[in-house]
């Protein structure tokens, strides 16, 4: 399972993170990581695993599984089908790709069946603690409202942060807390291991990034 | 855009289909296509597109896209993704991966601006003259209820290919039919032909067979 | 059917027209129709059809039926449900909640078995051109931007009125269209008559109106 | 609240069970609710409620609410309309329709904020405990693949129920459990509580019944 603390990027869609511009980002995060041993992961869109998974250290992640077994599901994501190209986890339920309750559980069975590292994304603290009930490795939580804007959550909202790492650890000791939402730097990252966090998941704060290299060196830091 | 009359191949999430395994049908098509000079495409999982596509000259398709651009949408399928990854065309509105309305008219609209290929399924001869008004390359007949099954389409429901061919042609006459459901051999492509279809859709007709290149070989005789 | 030209209210879930609050405003535009001649219907929440359906005389339609048939489909809209409760009429596929292209299908066919008069919304030129595939009673355009906003479509946009106006009669001249979104006085609706429309679909005009009795009579001025 | 043990019934979208015959089933409950003191309510479909509310006084329920406040939002299920039309309780999360996580978590908010009863469907242990994680009035376990079926879910399969009752009170004491699914007697009323549960939800049990008044004598005499 992935090493913590950690710092786990989510490229999304955005251009700057498609093809080889995914592959450009995990190789800088590959070598950043080496040198300064920090762990870190990067989940990229199901067509540019198999890319990424070839060419970095890293932990290659996909971004989304489907709630589903292998058959006629056209143009849904296999959990097989992402672990076969190289994805070693997947987000699940991410506030972009929110699924219905019983399928978060599917997910999170699947996910395990198959030995799939999982985040599990949260919105607020009683849905980390809902979370928590189906005993992942990790919960991620994120209030939509932060997402892609410039405050750290560690900054906006801290209780939500402490607050699901208490929730978290009342339902199940063994499940992790990251959290997430204007996550730019290496203060925000050491502000979320403050509030009892295991590490951090970003996406613009790197992906928009003008020069990446620095970003993910000062985020690196505050671990 | 794809040569007329063609076999499209739709993998879904098979395991027969999923890895590896979609290459190696993806081969087998690609030899076949070149033997017999049959017009051939297939349609893989986002995580096999950029594999297939590097090693076959046979169009590889993506099996759907979603409706929007590039930004903050986890885990969906972006167009550009699809295609800078390799495919050249997509399916849209699979019955197994239905959309809203307005996400039909969004799909085809993207996939039109960056020059992939596309075809709509519909479910009846209503929704095929429906789609038609959007003027896509292809529209796709596959009465769900048939689809899986043992009894092609063309046995068991004509009036459904050649209602969706008058119906298509009379709201645009540039859009190609294709269908599919329960198609099996070569038998059931001619019979498609004379139904006026522009070829067949299908997939565990092939994914499922235990003698993949028979049953290709066979198919591409229909034509 | 709705005799034409024709505004038909959708006070959608809006606390001013929730209960009694919808039989208010049901009454006025029962008073003003009767005065004034207009056609006039209101489409109200389901849960206050059945009163508003026994007190006034224009005709009470429904906000929106799922494509279901009676079974086991808890907490979804029953066509028949409506009907019975004196619905004469409804609305179908709303920006507001959209609906898959093969659901459209079903819901206008159901529509038309049970006798229910029916409006299907588009949001541009091309989808309003699908939906007049199946032939339905009315297609009613609103640009989901414009909807709830100070500007009416018809000086925003009068090109989708009398685009759709054009692309819905040429696939099938029996279909009506009706026009929405920031439609707020007689102005409004006497050129969205000007532009080849039936009439008017609007919402927060009238619910939002500090003196919805004058807003109803200068709409009504408008046919 | 609803006092427990209790049998609560169902009537999804059955015509048996629309509109004025929504309401026969409802007086037989009220009827044998009182004759015998158990404690009974009935969820309706929205069109029905009021007419229900009105003339019964076992609680009437709506059988979904939707996690909106009042606004814009054509067609949906507010719960304040519901409310307002006589509903002292919903149900939320049916297996029929089935919400995203955080939505549950914002259905049960709403439902609190207007003094609505709730009872939250789970599919198995596990959605059981996450769903207690937010503190609901009751949780109410039915696997899917028994609901409409002739074996109680007491018979095939009384783990789910004596693990969602442990699993339930794990996290929070105060939240109440029904169990659901097949049930059809007082015997599986009785083997219910035997469990662990504080009472049964049930739909085609009563409403297909061709004897109604008897099939709920008997299953009142399970308590």
């Amino acid at each position: 399972m992935l090493k913590t603390p950690v710092i786990v990027l989510n490229v999304k869609t955005y251009s700057e993170a498609t093809g080889k511009n995914a592959l450009e980002i995990a190789t800088i995060m590959d070598k950043i990581s080496k040198e300064t041993g920090t762990s870190m992961a990067i989940a990229v869109q199901a067509t540019d695993i198999s890319m990424c998974a070839e060419k970095v250290s890293i932990p290659v992640w996909a971004e989304h599984i489907d709630p589903i077994k292998p058959g006629s599901h056209t143009g849904w994501t296999l959990p097989e089908a992402v672990k076969n190209a190289g994805a070693i986890g997947t987000l699940i339920n991410h506030s972009e790709h929110r699924l219905i309750l019983a399928d978060v559980d599917v997910c999170i069975t699947r996910a395990k069946e198959l030995g799939l590292d999982h985040i599990v994304c949260s919105n607020n603290v009683a849905t980390s603690k809902a979370i928590a009930a189906f005993s992942p490795d990790f919960v991620a939580v994120e209030p939509p409202e932060l997402i892609g804007g410039d405050i750290s959550v560690t900054t906006a909202d801290p209780g939500i942060v402490s607050g699901s790492v208490d929730a978290v650890r009342k339902v199940d000791k063994k499940v992790k807390v990251l959290c997430g939402a204007g996550v730019k730097n290496g203060k925000d990252v050491a502000k979320s291991i403050e509030l009892g966090a295991d590490g951090v998941l970003l996406a613009s704060g790197i992906v928009k990034a003008k020069d990446k290299e620095d970003v993910i060196q000062d985020l690196a830091s505050g671990l």
